[in-house]
């Protein structure tokens, strides 16, 4: 994740929600009316959850998308290839699969390095390398790079403040620390959020006032010298995030003089390519035109093998259809599996789909996205109408086992794919996962499958599973 | 640290030694007859702890070391440059400064880079990335790499089962793990002797059987796709350190099909240059010609800013005569301060010192080295005489409040700057620290300032200053 095309503000405020802890009771749901489930219904969620702890299906599929096929970047032979077999699977399993077109950008990351070549209490002659990669909305330099003054700013208010005869010609580093004690106190989300805006927003403000190029402090609470890429707006300069520890080592030296540093960043933004969603439907018995959609995305970012963001959302996404198909159970609604593209570098996808399905909104009775990695779910975020809250207990009451208990209600939609069917009012759902390490991997060379908890895919599968079930299922639509 | 190239087997039991929690009481010393100190002497040792754990000085050379001069490998102008800086460091202490002479090889890493062409689930015209970092033992391929088939082995013995039929023209991968838990239990030392001896001799047995390159798994507990670097016996093959990622990615794919690697390490060892161990003398009032050595090794890895490994240990010894000075104490014997070259390519720095001193070692009557990064510690790693223990017992008591407490016998040096002093019968010590999560970061890029806790460097500078000052105040000199 994270969409940050459509309505950046909204980003804040989607990401406050992942807080997993949850903090205001206001924004829980009463459940003041007693629903029961038939039970036979009962039966078939019980099935489901029991046969997704005992499955492996989902954990092979994330480990064949991420360590045969690897890193699947948007536009990319690597993604292009994944459509391919993800399309392939969900044919074995007997669903009907659309490739549904999305036209993405190609953006390769090219050559990437810095180094200070000047700074106080130097060894003359020598110089030290600086940890950067490119963010995707970075402009390149000329091949042999540019040198320039480094500025550090710890917020956006600070870099107005200077102004631009200050910023001109400088190179912009925005040094803001990302809040590890609010990760670890289970709100990693809005840790993420308030840090992430410079990532995405720092181009575009330093280049207004003339910024030769921008740094911004990576996201995220590792302190293993790594570096966290990104989409960022584009500000027609060169942008790149340094680990934490170069931010801090860059801050530290230009608090004691002149730092200058040189940049080499080749990124390129090719012309757009075709690629596609993978869009599989298994027919409903009763309403083969009300749509469950169960979803998670397939690009991912390349520095990584895009493990936990989010092979681990389409493997869980597939395993409920998987489960039910297993099983020999017949949903009355039609469960629809997507794999959405391009969720980390425009959501051209989902934008895609919105078309494309237009007319079909009305009937899409619920959409669920799982793309905030493959810890331990504690229960679902959504944005649902609270009258349907009291209908979902039973279902809750079955997962209540794998420690999945929670109905936590979000101001937007839980899922940035799923945003335009929540705009739409379609109940829309995520699984509210353990985030606390999560930003500490996600658009890392770290993300990778070991980072997978085996036992914790499966219970994300078995969440998946049961909700996508319920909504398929229940006597009626929940009211939106 | 660590020292590989006298007696290789050795590093292993030494290294065992590291494991923080007393496992045997009978490798304790028990406190058989009561040792009095002057009360001037527990006066003085006492103002010392407190100083110490009161002093910034220690830090802001370690910070000045770390992100102002940067990577000190040897033979490289920012190690010569820290040379020049500490020693004029020493003489505003007002100690003697001597710069020795040392010959050191000047390695330089170059390009290293290397990716998957060939692998099961391949998608097609495309390629995986590999991490990996040289070892410095390593020989360089041709500039436009190598390619060539992995064979991975999990040990020597797998290895030598195989035979050079097998072996001959592939890139053998060990994939051996580091044992996370017995690091995280407190014995991460031996944790770190296990896997290590792959690191080192591991390019050596590969090439013994004709193989055309080696990768190692990289030693140490972290999960965030760094390598890890060091010492490597040469084998006249390429050699490198991939990410513990990467080893499981290329051995789970290995498992599924024929893998093949392209690997490109342009590393160069290059003629000796001259550089220098800094030897500063605080002299002593009553015995000048006896010599208690204070220390750490100023020469690091090239990845990181060489904080924990060693800045840290240079900079608690220099705090050590720091403090006396500040204090306007005046020890009896000679306090010498030692920041050693070439502790981590092969050791030259020591044994020029033991070639320079060997008249001289009869009369050092203690050795200390922290090498162990700058966690809190637990008290004293020593190689001394049994009957020495009980007269540092009051010394101990006056570090109990630091939580320093522990007098640890070891079978070898506690240090391997101090083994010829060590070997020569002159009591050894090291502080004990908590080393749980040091292999983790030293020998990476992410081994930086932020990584050294101001307080917990504190409480080694207490450590080196106060056991420091004890040896060279003691009534008579410990037994040999």
């Amino acid at each position: 994740m994270v969409r940050l095309t459509r309505s950046f503000p909204a980003i804040l405020l989607l990401l406050s929600a992942y807080g997993f802890l949850v903090s205001s009771a206001s924004a829980q749901f009463e459940p003041k009316q007693e629903v029961k489930y038939s039970p036979q219904l009962i039966e078939d969620l019980t099935s489901l959850r029991d046969a997704a702890l005992s499955s492996n299906y989902a954990y092979l599929l994330a480990a064949h998308l991420t360590e045969n096929i690897g890193a699947r970047p948007g536009g990319s032979p690597q993604a292009e290839y994944a459509v391919q077999y993800v399309a392939d699977e969900l044919r074995k399993l007997g669903l009907e699969v659309k490739l549904e077109e999305v036209r993405v950008p190609r953006w390769t990351r090219g050559v990437e390095s810095a180094e200070l070549v000047q700074y106080p209490g130097q060894a003359p002659g020598t110089s030290q390398k600086i940890v950067l990669t490119a963010l995707s909305g970075s402009s390149a330099t000329p091949a042999d790079g540019i040198t320039a003054e480094v500025l550090v700013v710890n917020s956006f208010d600070q870099l107005k403040s200077f102004g631009a005869d200050k910023v001109k010609g400088h190179i912009v580093l925005f040094d803001v620390l990302f809040d590890k004690a609010k990760a670890a106190a289970g709100y990693a989300g809005e840790a993420y959020g308030e840090a992430v805006q410079y990532r995405a927003r720092g181009a575009k403000a330093a280049a207004e006032l003339g910024a030769a190029a921008v740094l911004v402090r990576s996201v995220g609470g590792a302190d293993f010298r790594i570096p966290h890429t990104g989409f960022s707006f584009q500000g027609g300069i060169p942008a790149a995030a340094v680990t934490a520890e170069d931010a801090t080592l860059v801050s530290h030296l230009a608090a004691q003089g002149n730092v200058r540093l040189h940049l080499t960043l080749t990124s390129h933004l090719g012309p757009e390519v075709v690629s596609h969603n993978v869009v599989a439907d298994l027919k409903g018995s009763q309403h083969p035109e009300q749509i469950v959609v169960v979803s998670g995305h397939l690009d991912s970012w390349d520095l990584g093998q895009g493990a936990i963001d989010d092979a681990a959302g389409v493997a869980v996404a597939m395993e409920a259809a998987h489960l039910v198909q297993q099983l020999q159970l017949h949903p009355k609604r039609t469960l629809r599996v997507i794999a959405w593209m391009d969720e980390e570098n425009g959501g051209r996808g989902h934008d895609a789909y919105e078309r494309a399905h237009h007319a079909e909104l009305a009937n899409h009775v619920g959409a669920i996205e799982s793309d905030l990695g493959a810890g331990h779910p504690l229960g679902f975020n959504c944005k649902i109408n609270p009258a349907a809250a009291p209908i979902l207990q039973p279902m809750l009451s079955v997962l209540n086992s794998t420690g999945a208990t929670v109905l936590k209600q979000s101001s937007h939609s839980p899922g940035s794919d799923i945003e335009p069917l929540v705009a739409a009012g379609v109940p829309g759902f995520a699984p509210l996962q353990d985030v606390r390490t999560y930003f500490n991997y996600h658009h890392t060379p770290a993300d990778t499958l070991d980072k997978i908890v085996p036992r914790e895919l499966q219970e994300n599968a078995a969440a998946m599973a049961v909700l996508g079930y319920t909504l398929a299922n229940l006597p009626d639509p929940l009211p939106r």
